[in-house]
C-alpha cells in the first residue's frame, strides 16, 4: 500500500470499524511521523502502521513508532526475528507478512502476535513460491497456531467469507482501498485500476523481488528484458529509482511501476473507504447466512 | 487428470456420490472405449469423460462418446464452439473448462451447460492470464449466469466451502484424487506428491501451453531454457513426446513431466477415493455450520 495509504485512508478505515494501516514504506521518517500524528488526531479507534524491512530507513521508522506510541505494527519483506522482540518490549502488537510455511514458523518462534499470509494474487511485493491464497491459508493454518490474517484476492464480503472458510481469523484488504476516495493514489492510477480486466496484472521482476504490477510500458520493458535473460544488474538499471512514486503517486502510466492485485479486475467504482468496508461486511453477513444452510 | 483418472477412479467417485470423470486425454480411442465400458459395468451412477480438444484424435474420442452413449462430457483446452452443439444434439450434457472471462462468455454463447473455471494453482494445463481461483470465480460468476464449477486449489471441505462462498455452484477436484488408491498414477509419483511442500510446483512451458509441474530434473531443464530465452521450437524439442506418460504413469521422476496442483503440499496420505470424498463432504458440512453463525 505504498503511496496509497496515508492517514486519510487509515483513519477512515479505523473510524468504520476496520484496522486502518498507514503504509510507511513510501514515507521518509518525518513524513511518517506527520501521518501518525494526523491519524491520531482524526480517530480514537485503533490503527496501525506497515513497515517493510527492506529499506535503509527502517530503523528510523521503528524509532518513530515507539516515540509516537503507535500500538500496532505490521512488518513485511524481511526476517520477523529482527524487530519483533524489541517492538514487543515496547508493548506493541506485532503482525508480520509472510508467503510460505517456513516464515510462518519463524514468526511464531519470534513471538509475532499474528501472521498475514499473502497469496500470489496480491498486488505489490510477493513471495517467490507463487502459492495462491486458497492453497496457502490451509497450509499456514496447519503449520502455526497464532492468529492468521489472509491477504491476496480479497476485495468483497464473499472473498472474505472464503478466506475465513479456509481457516483465516481475519483478512487484510489492499487493492480495493487503493481505489477509495481517501487513498492517496493518483486519480489517473485509480482510473487505470477501474479499467483493468483479468490478465492485466502480472508478477514481475522475479529475479529481484517479485512484485505484481499492472501491465504498462514499464512492465513490458522489464518483461522483455527478463525474457531475454537479463541479469539482476540489468534489471536494477531498468528499474532505477522512484518508479512506484512516479506511477502510483504522480500518475505517469507509462514510466511508473503500478502495484496492484488481481482483484483490480473486480473493481468498477471509486467509493469512500467507509462505504467499501460497510459493503464488504454486509455482503459477508449475507453470504454466511445463505451458505450456512447448505448441508449434504 | 491424464494418466491418473481411468475407470477405477471414475467409478469409485461416482459410486460415492461425486461425478467421476474418465480422463480421455491420455488414451487412444480403443483404450478410451474400454475405460468407458468398464466404468459403466462398475457403476450405475452418472459419470463423465474429459476430452481435451488439442489432440489429433479428439474427433475419434467424440465419436466413441456418442457410440457408447456417455451422458456427460467435459471439454477443455480449445474452443467451446467446436463440439458443443454437436454433443448437445446427441443429448449429452457439456461442461467446458476455461480460465478467463472471454472464454466463459464464449461457453455461454455456445450453449455449454456448465463452466469449469480453473485457477492458476491448478495442476496440469493452465490459462495464460494466471488468475487464481479466489480472483477468478467472482469474475466469472458476474460475467455469465450458467452453472459454475470452481477448480484449482480445492482439496478439502474447507476449500470447497471457500469456492461456494466465492460464487461457484460446485467444485472439480483433481490433484487430491491423483493420490487416491484407485488413481492410475504410478506409486512413485504418488509418493513424490505426498513429499511435496509449498513452492514445489511451478507454472512451466509458458510460451507453449502453460502447465503446472512438480519441480524435477525435467522441470529445471525447461526452466533453464526458458530463462535463457529459448524459442518455442527449442522448448518443443526439450519436451519431446510422452513426457507425462513417462513421469506420471511409468514413474520416472527425473525425465517425466509431473503435472500436479499447489494443493500437493496439503496431501499427506494415499486413501481410497470414497474416503477422500466422504472426508471432503464431512469437513464441508462442519465448516458451513461453524461459520454460518458468524455475523458482524
Amino acid at each position: 500500500m505504498i503511496w496509497c495509504s496515508g492517514w486519510e485512508l487509515a483513519s477512515a478505515v479505523s473510524n468504520t470499524g476496520g484496522l486502518g494501516l498507514i503504509g510507511g514504506g513510501s514515507m521518509n521518517p518525518e513524513k511518517f511521523r506527520e501521518h501518525i500524528r494526523k491519524c491520531k488526531a482524526t480517530t480514537n479507534k485503533p490503527f496501525g502502521v506497515n513497515i517493510p524491512l527492506l529499506y535503509p530507513h527502517t530503523e528510523a521508522l521503528i524509532s518513530i513508532v515507539i516515540e509516537e506510541d503507535v500500538k500496532i505494527v505490521f512488518t513485511s519483506a524481511g526476517n520477523p526475528k529482527k524487530y519483533t522482540s524489541y517492538l514487543k518490549e515496547n508493548n506493541i502488537t506485532v503482525c508480520h507478512v509472510i508467503a510460505n510455511v517456513k516464515f510462518a514458523k519463524k514468526c511464531e518462534e519470534a513471538g509475532v502476535d499474528a501472521i498475514v499470509a499473502e497469496g500470489f494474487e496480491a498486488g505489490g511485493h510477493n513471495g517467490v513460491e507463487e502459492t495462491t491464497t486458497i492453497a496457502l491459508i490451509p497450509l499456514i493454518r496447519k503449520a502455526v497456531s497464532i492468529p492468521l490474517i489472509a491477504a491476496g484476492g480479497i476485495a468483497s464480503g464473499r472473498s472474505m467469507h472464503a478466506a475465513i472458510a479456509l481457516g483465516a481469523d481475519g483478512v487484510q484488504i489492499g487493492s480495493r482501498f487503493v481505489t477509495s476516495e481517501e487513498s492517496s493514489a493518483h486519480d489517473t492510477f485509480k482510473q487505470k485500476i477501474l479499467d483493468a480486466e483479468d490478465g492485466d496484472t502480472r508478477l514481475s521482476l522475479k529475479s529481484l523481488v517479485p512484485v505484481r504490477l499492472l501491465k504498462n510500458k514499464f512492465f513490458y520493458l522489464v518483461n522483455e528484458a527478463e525474457q531475454n535473460g537479463a541479469s539482476k544488474e540489468e534489471l536494477m538499471k531498468i528499474l532505477g529509482h522512484g518508479r512506484a512514486r512516479i506511477g502510483m503517486f504522480e500518475g505517469d502510466m507509462d514510466e511508473g511501476e503500478l502495484e496492484i492485485g488481481q482483484v483490480s479486475a473486480q473493481i468498477s467504482k471509486i467509493k469512500p473507504a467507509a462505504h467499501i468496508l460497510q459493503e464488504i461486511i454486509s455482503e459477508f453477513n449475507t453470504s454466511v447466512k445463505e451458505i450456512g444452510k447448505y448441508q449434504f
